[in-house]
């Protein structure tokens, strides 16, 4: 009997293997990415939250292809910035997925803010919708602060420049399987494991 | 008699004559700007707020030259940014004053922000300091939105892509005295004249 199939609203290739690595090993299933099934039109990404860009995310993937879909949408929330990125994390520079130029704004934009108030936090909502219309969303969190330029070359996006709480490497310089522990992403996905394998099974 | 003289403490030469406008018609003053007198230390704009760095400022130009001095902290805070750029308007795409590079990261970060999320505010936090060491600070802001890409070429900064509740120009479409009329800038100094006169004369 094979794995059962669960679509990962997503076309970021590292996100994908983030969430295989979550994934996988803990519920029978295999997740397939959107560049792994037909194309179709997706919504743009302009919820004014975490949680309603994940479900509309994960709707678009479950009514496309009559799969259970989860999506993720993550960013970070940064104190000095009011709580921005935040959901538009991913095109903080003006247009989506440039990851450098996302930090090096951050950075830019950080330089004058002093040690005691560069506080942030990753933040992840994760959805799940079945092809019957079932829908859930839970949200984590991992913080930490933001330093004065990038260190290892692990994770992607933000990870570079920022450092958890209780740490001192950034979680670009973590082992995947040290990040997952702690990640906003890994705690989203992990509180979502029964419902994805109640869903499945 | 001459006028007295009134120190902003200011480089940029635009916001220099937008005060001059507001400032040398109503009280018998000539405002020099920093650039008119010899060279100081100028502390960084870190303050988390506009008022701080007002004061901050206008304390450290009066400290410097022995006169009175007036100082504005000015920004855009938009709705769908937490209220950001902020005090971080001027450095918004990292470095300092370059405000083709803010107004278009501005655009970018807002294309996918739908016409129902684009409400904004110009807010402006005028500090008067005097040689003795008082102090004042008061704050006035224009409630407005952000369109889709800049018209007109008055005024600076993110004028090209506001317009002014009850208003169809942008903010850079009108002339100089239309705006101050209405401006974050033109309410806080008419505001603060008051005291300037009473402390000059």
């Amino acid at each position: 009997m094979t794995a059962h199939q669960l679509v990962l609203a997503t076309r970021n290739p590292k996100k994908l293997a983030e969430l295989r690595r979550i994934l996988e090993p803990a519920v029978d299933v295999h997740v397939l990415g959107l560049d792994d099934l037909p194309p179709y039109e997706e919504a743009p990404e302009s919820g004014a939250t975490f949680a309603d860009n994940a479900l509309a995310k994960a709707r678009d993937a479950a009514d496309a292809t009559g799969l259970a879909a989860v999506a993720d949408d993550s960013g970070l929330t940064v104190d000095a910035l009011n709580g921005m990125p935040g959901v538009l994390s991913a095109r903080w520079a003006g247009r989506h997925g440039d990851d450098l130029a996302n930090l090096e704004l951050l950075l830019g934009q950080m330089g004058d803010v002093p040690d005691d108030r560069r506080g942030a936090a990753f933040v992840c909502a994760a959805a799940l919708v079945l092809p019957g219309g079932a829908e859930h969303v839970l949200e984590a969190e991992m913080r930490g602060r933001i330093i004065r330029g990038p260190r290892g070359s692990g994770g992607f996006g933000y990870d570079p420049i920022f450092i958890a709480e209780g740490h001192n490497m950034t979680t670009a310089e973590m082992t995947p399987e040290d990040k997952d522990a702690i990640s906003h992403r890994g705690k989203a996905f992990r509180a979502l494991l029964p419902l994805i394998g109640a869903a499945l099974h």
